[in-house]
């Protein structure tokens, strides 16, 4: 076991340096995941740093779990080379390393919130406490239920600017448009909101992240429009077809819950392979057919419960009809884009 | 490096094995924590589990973090001597060795939640949909919000047998009268509900359990009654008091968020090591002088900011002017009463 160990680290000495990005597919985004599964583990919750590359204005979307992803990405010095922070960072892991409260209050410079459901936002809560100020962008159908369930004096202490008094005013609701582009402040990046249907009436929401000429789009939960007997999937290919079609959409963030064989009745307004393969296969015939071919999918939101990750792994690399790139983003590790 | 780690394993095989109690102060309760800290750190959020002594019928004492500390448990090898669970587990872990999800769904039979924050209630709400049907002990007001801003279809799915339809009926809810001794369904044990003040108006709970004539009292977040202007913890001294005095109270579960150092205004209806020495001053005093000499006093709660645990912990060695024995429970580390 000793020896394994000690191979592993001497054969492949790359894969043992600190700060590392994992895979380099692009140089627009740089992508720290926080938390990756669909639900149960409370250290693992969805929950994604991106900032343009090189820059440490981090937007984070989603944020089921915060505290435990960002101590993990920081102990894996990831942050290590990010500017201002030495002696500001008392009592927090070795020297000159930010640690997770660090990481938090100076280098997340917004949130924006797909739904509110708790794997999504239990950790921006939680943290709240120990955040600095800044803006939770979202639909106003999100934003209104964490000023009305979350951020009430009922059930935590109100860190909105809105909602039951006092309002202490740490973070500031900033509602999106749908389909309007928004500026995110204090970083470089814009933001344009689609909603998505999940489990329908609820809904949820995409994100279209753009730095200069390059886009990135991240979706919360979804179903599929057939059994969501909806068309927001539709409406919302539709309007990412062009980008693709230009070399623009860097990659996509989408979930698979499930596997296959669970029952239509029990998706939840989940997706499984099978429907992802669907939906991807109606995006391709907008962008222009074959256009997916290697495209940068990240599969997130895998229900941690019995085989489904390996399960659903072994269904997407069996059918993917379209030849796109299954990413499975990790706890801590890097991307770029 | 490996050295060391191995001549660790050699000189020491008592403490590398598996399911072992750390101490052994008592035969009547068998306690595992799950989760240790006063917020934050999503991984390691209040929850305790306890059961009479050999048996599996636990009660869940909070629930801010349940998957992560129990599969942390169950690796542990802390279940692994439970009957009934062999080839009712595929997929989780090693063969014969129960996991968290069989823990949770079978070995879990009741919550008793002190109050509606959400490093309390977290881990109960995330992993509802693969729990098992059970009942939520609590006073009305906790019950309520849990009702009224968690199980409901706006925030999550609503497992509850109250509130917004449809109601699931997974949960039931079972409120408490307080000072009134309840039978806990499912469970060999009995639990007494007693108010606290947390940063008034806001309430929590204590609840005290009783297996035939050993009692063990857990008390949710509480500030001072000299802070709070409250009488609530000198009610609740008054009722333990006998027990104390007879013997028949083993151990006593109370929170300590922050030092002394903690600014009066901003102790958000927490307690300090000097706080909490002076409500135990009281205690004793009801109890009858020195009775506390060596009691085992249980610290929860310690909020992970800074350099807190280290200080909070010299500070309670420093003062401890009863001579209680101070116990720093650890997640999933077992202790028994």
């Amino acid at each position: 076991m000793i020896f394994i160990a000690l191979w592993g680290l001497l054969s492949f000495p790359g894969l043992a340096g600190y700060g590392q990005v994992e895979r380099r597919l692009g140089d627009a985004f740089y992508v720290v995941p926080l938390g990756v599964k669909g639900g149960l583990d409370e250290s693992n919750l969805s929950a994604y740093l991106v900032a343009t590359k090189g820059n440490y204005d981090y937007v984070c979307l989603d944020a089921g779990t915060l505290r435990f992803g960002l101590q993990k990405a920081a102990d894996s010095g990831l942050f290590d080379e990010a500017p201002g922070f030495q002696g500001q960072n008392p009592g927090h892991g070795p020297r000159d390393r930010p640690g997770a409260d660090f990481v938090m209050r100076h280098f997340i410079k917004a949130y924006l919130i797909s739904h509110p459901h708790l794997d999504h936002i239990a950790g921006l809560i939680i943290n709240s406490p120990e955040d600095s100020a800044k803006n939770i962008y979202g639909l106003s159908f999100c934003l209104e239920v964490l000023r009305d369930h979350y951020f009430t004096w009922k059930t935590w202490a109100n860190f909105g600017d809105q909602g039951d008094r006092p309002a202490l005013g740490k973070y500031h609701y900033a509602p999106l448009t749908a389909g309007q582009e928004t500026a995110i402040a204090h970083t470089p990046l814009f933001v344009t909101a689609f909603p998505l249907s999940h489990s329908k009436p609820n809904q949820s929401t995409a994100f279209l992240l753009r730095s200069g000429d390059a886009y990135l789009l991240y979706l919360g939960d979804t179903g599929a429009d057939q059994v969501e007997e909806s068309d927001k999937l539709r409406q919302l290919w539709t309007s990412i077809a062009p980008l693709i079609r230009a070399g623009k959409l860097r990659a996509l963030f989408i979930e698979v819950s499930y596997p296959n064989a669970q029952p239509q009745k029990s998706l939840f307004g989940h997706l499984t392979p099978r429907l992802l393969d669907r939906e991807l296969i109606k995006l391709d015939s907008l962008a222009g057919k074959g256009s997916l071919k290697g495209f940068p999918i990240l599969v997130t939101h895998i229900k941690p419960s019995g085989d489904h990750e390996a399960t659903i792994k072994e269904e997407l690399a069996a059918e993917n009809p379209l030849g796109v790139q299954w990413i499975f983003p990790e706890q801590a590790k890097a991307l770029s884009f």
